[in-house]
């Protein structure tokens, strides 16, 4: 008997045909003598469709009554996946985030879980019920609801997970694993049957949209295995076959019994670039160009600065591509002349493709085929960022898709057991 | 200054647009320096739209997890309501009953209220807020949702008037106020411009729509004028005009200047009657003959015995009609052999109609020109009921538009200062 949390995100739970066979599936969990706290979305739409009509009455709605209004979502899926346990004959109860609770910050619209209370699950647990846990919500140090963003379910699920001491966390969604790719792009893209949490924290930081990066980071930090599979498999296959679909994110490196050298190819369309060209070089550059950006609320991602003649310096920078007009202003208007640039360039027309894979530590030549494949299919190369398990290209993005496929393609990802 | 509650009704809250009406009506009454707390039910639909995907997925859903679903409703109401009082520059927040906290008993989908905290409406009210609080639902001890049942958002908005000792209660809905009886009946039906508390719950539990009967027993109990008004005329009408409109239900007679003796025909068409007949006249025939239909879970609502002849009594009583092929099975399966009834008669084409007025109290003569009214129109009486404030007849229902228009008439209600 094992302690296992399931979640199921908004496709899963999009009709009550579906919530049927969510039931279907936990029920059989739950009959082979697992305990199982089971944590949904909101019904597909439904959160689009509440925030929608407080974008109807408010251009800016209040945040704290956002999360009062998008958090009522999950509330409903919870209670009709429990009506759907219960008509399985599986005794069942389900919690709001402030009934367990879970307690967060109050940054509302994006707090951050700050703990959880695992006596109420427990004990529920124990007396032979399936929990079922409201996902991507809380409730802050004052009484007010709160809610974690966009694909907050994943972190609640990991969160509840930890918190409980749960031996692994399924996360059912409408995908049946993390791929080498996008499918969408590279046809060839194949699944992983294990990803380190390493390269799954890289991957969905680069944009694979699998899973949120937080609940990636939190289940490194709590050393929680996550496995992602499908919910639109038949809810009744084998509990043996079901533990071998999906794709299992692990922290144990040496579970990874054929580790490849390159895990898969990242992308991300939505760049821009912003270069000062010749600032003169003293000490507290970095600062005096980043620290208004920063000010301005933009998340910075590459930052490139290189010597160049005279004792200047050109500084070069990555913003998401929906800040880039802002970015732009605050850098024209108060950085440039601030710090006296010869001229300010930008380019919202770039992407940054990355190859992740925890064998490049071990590895060189990584990046050399990296440089050799996008040369050979003459795409020129604008910035470069590295960390120990990734190498980031910033390229024009009409190259995007080429350099996908050829970088796929050179790494042998589409090869099973591919890879170097 | 005074302190006020506003209750909006499903059809108030229907869309965006209303919600924003809602919005400016409140804020004028804050304008005006009164403090405000706002009691909204759902957005019309939404409540039945949830119990609709509930009653998909299971026939009998289970009733704490139908409550957590359907409190959503008001949850998201109330947050939209909050958002559009801060479009229109107006501080709010919006509670939900658990973060009053609304505490009530566990009859879930039907829970009564016992005690409600006013600490953190006071503390927002005192920092010029207006305070939005979720209709229908509560918590009980163990921290699980519960709901008052359909209607119960005019409970919430009394009993929350009552808790922070508000000067006047408003309850806006879809219809002006109180009527001398269904303008769809009787076209001449004339709005009250007060009624008594008495009458009104005489009103409301003999079918009369316009408010949940448990609001008015609260408001009786806790001396709360509640005015019901329309929540569809210009929001931005005078607060004296406003004032003038609808009907206030009051608890001081001596507020109801022109006290007519009756105030209003009330009626209801969902009865049924069931008859044993020549039952053995001996003590405890009423408990063994009621006691059975209590126990199978139906009200009852007129009960009448005669003495018949030879020792013998008939036995005749009301029921919902819902409840008819339930109490007529009781009635031949159990109750019929035990009691040795001659025979059971039943008839479920029947209806009430009721004449009401506090007057009534210290005016004979009310009784009489009802049966004489009744008689001229041809319409056999079969069955009778008085209390202090009303008297009712049970007639085949055939007859019951008839019955009300004449009675409407007999009574003079179709002119001002009538009846009597």
């Amino acid at each position: 008997m094992s302690l296992i949390v399931h979640k199921y995100g908004g496709t899963s739970m999009g009709s009550v045909e579906r919530i049927q066979n969510v039931a279907r599936r936990v029920a059989k969990w739950h009959a082979a003598g697992h305990q199982v706290v089971v944590v949904p979305s909101a019904m597909s739409g439904e959160t689009n469709r509440l925030l929608g009509l407080a974008k109807d009455i408010s251009p800016r709605p209040n945040e704290r009554e956002l999360d009062m209004l998008a958090a009522t979502g999950e509330q409903a899926s919870s209670a009709l996946l429990a009506i759907a346990l219960m008509e399985q004959g599986v005794a069942a109860r389900s919690y709001t985030g402030w009934q367990v609770p879970v307690k967060t910050d109050s940054a509302y619209t994006k707090a951050r879980i700050t703990s959880i209370d695992d006596a109420r699950i427990k004990a529920d647990l124990a007396d032979g019920r399936v929990v079922v846990v409201t996902g991507f919500q809380g409730i802050d140090d004052e009484g007010h609801i709160t809610t974690l963003g966009r694909g907050g379910s994943d972190t609640s699920a990991v969160a509840i997970a930890a918190a409980i001491g749960a031996q692994e966390c399924l996360i059912y969604t409408d995908v049946d694993g993390v791929y080498t790719t996008d499918p969408r792009v590279v046809p060839e893209a194949r699944r992983l049957s294990v990803v380190s949490f390493e390269e799954m924290l890289e991957m969905a930081s680069l944009g694979s949209k699998v899973l949120q990066i937080r609940s990636v980071e939190f289940a490194g930090k709590y050393r929680i295995p996550i496995r992602v599979l499908s919910s639109l498999t038949d809810p009744l296959m084998s509990l043996e076959e079901e533990m071998t679909s999906g794709t299992l994110i692990t922290f144990e490196e040496d579970q990874k019994m054929e580790a490849a050298v390159v895990s898969g190819i990242a992308f991300s369309r939505d760049e821009a670039k912003l270069t000062l060209l010749a600032v003169p070089d003293k000490p507290g550059v970095a600062y005096s160009i980043l620290g208004p950006i920063a000010a301005a609320n933009i998340n910075v991602d590459v930052i490139l600065q290189n010597q160049s003649v005279e004792g200047t310096t050109d500084f070069s920078f990555t913003v998401n591509r929906a800040d880039f007009p802002r970015a732009l202003e605050v850098l024209e208007q108060q950085i440039g002349p601030a710090v006296g640039a010869r001229e300010i360039r930008s380019d919202d027309k770039v992407c940054k493709v990355s190859v992740v894979g925890i064998g490049m530590r071990s590895h060189v030549g990584v990046a050399s085929l990296m440089f050799r494949t996008l040369s050979e299919e003459g795409i020129n190369i604008q910035m470069i960022s590295t960390s120990e398990i990734k190498t980031s290209v910033v390229i024009s993005d009409k190259y995007m898709e080429l350099a996908v496929r050829a970088l796929h393609k050179a790494f042998g990802l589409d090869q099973e057991g591919g890879s170097l």
